[in-house]
């Protein structure tokens, strides 16, 4: 008799085999640290998935030495060895300059067909042809760039029903670089970029203030709403005054050391907030009229959530863009047949 | 024959004694990360200088097995040995809760006798006393704290001739947190942190911003410039946002390799003024109208001025401040005698 391990092992890939023979389409949210593999059927349903930290700066095997094949093929290669001929779509960083091939940039005004036109394929060692979705560039002044939110930004605007967005519509991208997207007649209009994740953690682990935070057990939201409703009133005075207050205010008893990680957090997402409304105003857009949708991580979205309230802004949380962004280019590139 | 080295510190030991009889004070400006020893004459002329790299979170010897002594004696022994009754002052992080003796804050509106009333003194292991100055703590929902500067604003309001300073004033020092002063009446009436020097470093050290950077041989004041013009323009859409341009300037050649470092120096330091303008707005200040004066290290006091500049502001720089600082609180508490 089988071990049970060889049993579960022999079980999954009769599952994956199975799984894979009703496949459609193999779609890639492949990113700077982690890689989400996804098998749809010819409804556009996503019928399988498969995840790994393999992020194009994280390649177990170096580039050079064939790294991006190595990711693909542990990724994809059970689904691709049962149906060869699957169509494969990916998206993200890995069309960067730093990815498997370089997507160039398409400039805004972005539509979904000007990013179907600008696909670019590279053949896979085990013979697949990978279709790279481009990245989305605003030239200008100050020139900003997405690559990975444009196909999560048309996921959202595919959506029908109850999460359909209006096709004039601001979408939040919160995470590492947050990205604030306006559509306007289902282009990519214009965007702005907030560092806020990243300089949230630069904080946190290489400056004074986090050198008296103690982590809480839970997320404290009393202290996160006072610290966006710290950065609304003095938005203009800017973060880098206002950040020096999660170290004074302990120092004086006002703000305990596990209250800090959460009131900084919610200084810095106010200050984003705050930068938002006062750029959206250059253009007489008033923040608070906006209903924005928001993509990413549920509990980061729900802290955006919050803090667009304290704002006067009601918005909500999109789930599954990623999925449709990439089913619907698919569908708009011909490599699955539409339904 | 004495060796050369033999000799010369002979000759130093011999020159240290003659000066240390001359001696009415020794000073002493003990920061975080260095200690500055000053010895003055009976005319509060400085004649002496030493200094050292250890600040107090830089002791040679961990302060619980007298690190703090151990440093003392090594910046002040052959002094002391020479004229053992000197008095001795103290500014700066000594009296802070991590220094050698706490000297708690004084509140504002804080005036030089309140700093002299509240002096802390210490006994060293060699049996000097040393007098320790408070900071300054202005109280309120956003409060602020000053350790070091207290003493250098003082020096600053008391300079006589062309560097005088008016009593109602706007004092400015740059450096790792920089400060923005308001004197009112000779008091220390509020002040503004802004964490611009840390947070450049993080930047650099510890975001994307450091990754497409080179360091260039000369500092480049047109992209500095540059950078401070960005953020005066973009003020309220804050750092959060303009920060990520640093890259993608470069990623569409707008902006070379070299230039980066010192344009997010703009960017950051021109935020700051940004913040100041916008905080002495809500009191009816109007940042172009001051005329402030900047304490600091000379090449960093320089760019601000320049920044400054961009902001319709003359800035001039105070030199000495700390030495003018530490001897005027010294005659104010009666450790020397006033000529």
């Amino acid at each position: 008799m089988k071990s049970p391990d060889k049993s579960a092992a022999a079980h999954d890939a009769t599952t994956d085999a199975a799984i894979a023979r009703k496949a459609a389409l193999i779609a890639l949210d492949w990113g700077t640290t982690s890689l989400r593999a996804y098998l749809f059927d010819a409804a556009g349903k996503v019928i399988a998935t498969r995840m790994s930290t393999a992020g194009i700066m994280n390649l177990p095997v170096p580039a050079e030495a064939g790294g991006f094949d190595a990711a693909f093929d542990e990724a994809c290669g059970v689904w691709l060895g049962e149906a060869p001929a699957l169509p494969v779509l990916a998206a993200g960083m890995v069309g960067s300059a730093q990815g498997w091939v370089q997507a160039p940039y398409v400039e805004t005004p972005a539509s979904a067909q000007a990013l179907v036109a600008g696909i670019v394929r590279v053949r896979a060692a085990c013979g697949v042809d990978v279709a790279v979705v481009p990245g989305v560039l605003e030239p200008g002044a100050l020139p900003n760039v997405m690559r990975g939110e444009e196909t999560q930004i048309f996921g959202a605007l595919a959506a029908t029903g109850d999460e359909a967005v209006p096709q004039t519509a601001l979408i939040g991208l919160p995470g590492t670089h947050a990205k604030w997207v306006v559509v306007e007649g289902e282009r990519i209009a214009r965007f702005y970029t907030f560092m806020t994740g990243e300089i949230y953690a630069a904080l946190c682990a290489h400056t004074i203030l986090g050198r008296t935070m103690k982590h809480p057990a839970e997320p404290d939201t009393a202290a996160y709403l006072r610290g966006v409703s710290v950065a609304r009133e003095q938005g203009c005075v800017g973060l880098l005054a206002t950040a020096f207050s999660s170290r004074t205010l302990g120092l004086t008893g006002q703000l305990a050391a596990d209250e800090q990680p959460d009131y900084l957090s919610g200084l810095v997402i106010g200050h984003e907030l705050a930068g938002l409304e006062a750029a959206l105003a250059r253009r007489d857009v008033s923040l608070a009229g906006c209903a924005p949708q928001l993509i990413g991580a549920e509990a980061l979205c729900e802290r955006y959530r919050l803090a667009l309230g304290a704002f006067g802004c009601g918005a909500h949380l999109v789930r599954h863009a990623t999925e449709h962004g990439l089913w619907r280019i698919a569908m708009q590139a011909g490599l699955v047949a539409p339904r």
